[in-house]
């Protein structure tokens, strides 16, 4: 069964080296006072502030700055970001930098249009809906979660554990400059995370046992091949433009919802994932390197050799001919080799600093007290069993 | 060189067997008063038309009618849709049908706009400027064209015996419907015609000497392989979902823009073909069909022999360890072997009709009196030899 499904994703992208002379006029489209949000100042070194600044100066707009908003972005940030945005009135919202970044920046945009705290939006209890937000733009200068394409973010809240995503059309981009010479300057080690967060975006459309549309299997299979290729030529030549520029535009379309298309959503990494990080604050992208192929390992069975088969086959030319169960498990250490040897990721939690402490807490609140609907249904007990597979 | 783009598509896709509810939801979006634009009736016949007629009746708006736009539309139904909506003060158009009511239905849309002849917009020496359209929604009854999510159309004038194309952001439509259960009544020929069209809409991008991306070469093998694989079973069981789904979408996606990316874009068999039909009314796809494998043989030297090569490895999965002239002219024979075998279309000109009367005039019209700028430029005798590849 092909699901019914609506495509819509009017986010305009700018992608090039030569792309941010159309800045100030995009900016115009929505008002004179632009917030600029960013991270920690790496944009200042790379000399993407100086040149952002003059765009908006040269187009004789209105600029504030929010700066500081940190890897696995915290509520805090939202917060200050959406009262700049009421005190000063800003008409629309600049994101420069990553996934963290443009996620704080969306919550704030929406934080912007209401009078509760931006934590209900997260909040499972309270789940207050997103029915506006200001107009946000992105510079992008990490290929990695595709924020700039899509609707959604995840924000931390340390001092309740939580860490939460969440979608709503309204925070969708307006625009996002896409050049690939910002992601230059990112290391060998932040390029191989983001190039597993790349990864699991798709596993965790691409593992899924209802009927697709071949046509979406076939645009992930060219996605999973494109980052096997290039995310180890960008670690090693980190100025590589065809590397930087297949693996940004490849973050943006693992995730805009394209390969979506008549599936039925269920992501299971990514949940797990996310209590590791509000737990121990690793990064997102290492994380994930470390629960997917475990997590393959354990959905493993006859029901589901089929799609492992696919993957075996089509991603890394695994002989078709041998048995579905030998390729299968072929895959899965073609995918471990990916990941932990030519990403050179840490293989296991205790490498990260985590061990079997809240594994109970995590596993009850990955699955949200109930069933993870996923790839294979996980309750509690089978998240854990996962979390135990990657202690060694 | 990976060239800067923009990519900036925000047609609204309503995907799947339950959607036209939708219809009127979005049609009021642009005002009460309809015209809806179709062709020979059919139609009526797989009561589309019936299904259309009480979604606009039941969402209160105002219902105006234009039937009869041929395949290859005329340039005089554009005249007569462009004069109908200035008469009864249209406020959106509702195209109902295939590419070439959606092609037609677009320049009525720039014509209501302007208070010149419509065909100026294509007369090559007015050229006149599309810069408004009214706005155009579509429901697509077969998998071709794609014109239903980009923002060209192709129009002839039998007069002049033109067939000219142009492309304009204005006429983008708003949203389209695609149903693939509405084209479950297309013949095996025209099925085989519109999958011809396709193929050579990825084939004009792929085949291209310029760097790549490497992740849209990726994906233009998996809309090449969904084609190769979907389009016989849609021939043979023509209520087959998942055939008739793969092929409506990779419609869309094969001409919507993503494929071209960072691309010098330069088509060379369209234009060829443009000629064929505008002098002997043939069915552009069937035309592009006979032309594709003989461009491709005319075009292949050592320079241009690695693509070849890559095209018969990843979309025929023809050994790689073969010589490269060798894959190159198998990939040309298991290309026609589809076209001419699974497809069942006519292999030669005189078996549509066309003899060399026209070629000298067709090859000089093609080539705008210059040089066809593609993968291998061509000039007016590289075209003649071509059409003369096509005799046998």
């Amino acid at each position: 069964m092909i699901n019914d499904f609506v495509y819509d994703i009017p986010v305009r992208v700018y992608f090039g080296r030569d792309q941010l002379k159309n800045l100030g006029t995009e900016l115009k489209k929505y008002g004179t006072r632009v917030l600029m949000t960013y991270g920690c100042g790496s944009i200042k070194r790379m000399g993407l502030y100086d040149r952002v600044v003059k765009e908006i100066k040269d187009a004789g707009l209105e600029l504030y700055e929010l700066s500081g908003i940190a890897p696995n972005p915290r509520i805090d940030s939202v917060r200050q970001g959406a009262q700049m945005c009421k005190e000063h009135h800003i008409d629309v919202l600049l994101a420069v930098g990553g996934g963290s970044t443009i996620d704080a920046t969306k919550f704030m945009a929406a934080g912007a249009c209401v009078d509760h705290d931006p934590w209900d939006f997260l909040d499972l209890q309270k789940w207050s809906p997103i029915e506006r937000a200001l107009p946000i733009v992105s510079i992008l200068t990490l290929a990695a979660t595709g924020s700039e394409m899509d609707s959604g973010g995840v924000i931390s809240n340390p001092e309740t554990h939580d860490k939460i995503g969440r979608l709503a059309p309204a925070m969708l981009p307006k625009a996002s400059f896409l050049d690939p010479t910002n992601t230059f300057t990112v290391s060998a080690y932040q390029t191989a995370c983001g190039a597993a967060d790349m990864m699991s975006h798709i596993i965790e459309v691409y593992f899924n046992m209802n009927q697709d549309l071949y046509m979406l299997d076939c645009f992930m299979e060219g996605l999973m091949k494109t980052i096997i290729r290039y995310a180890p030529i960008a670690m090693r030549e980190p100025d590589n433009y065809e590397a930087r520029a297949n693996l940004m535009w490849t973050s943006s379309w693992a995730i805009n919802g394209f390969v979506d298309g008549g599936k039925q959503q269920a992501w299971s990494c990514h949940p797990m994932e996310h209590e590791l990080s509000a737990y121990y604050d690793i990064t997102h992208g290492l994380g994930l390197a470390i629960l997917t192929p475990r997590w393959m390992e354990y959905c493993l069975d006859e029901t589901t050799v089929s799609k492992y088969v696919q993957f075996g086959v089509n991603v890394f030319g695994i002989d078709p001919a041998l048995e579905p169960m030998d390729i299968a498990h072929q895959a899965i250490d073609r995918l471990s080799d990916f990941l932990f040897g030519t990403l050179q990721l840490k293989r296991t939690l205790p490498e990260v600093g985590i061990d079997e402490t809240h594994f109970a807490v995590m596993a009850r609140k990955s699955v949200n007290g109930g069933t993870l609907a996923g790839f294979k249904p996980l309750q509690q007990h089978d998240v854990e069993a996962i979390y135990r597979m990657c202690m060694k």
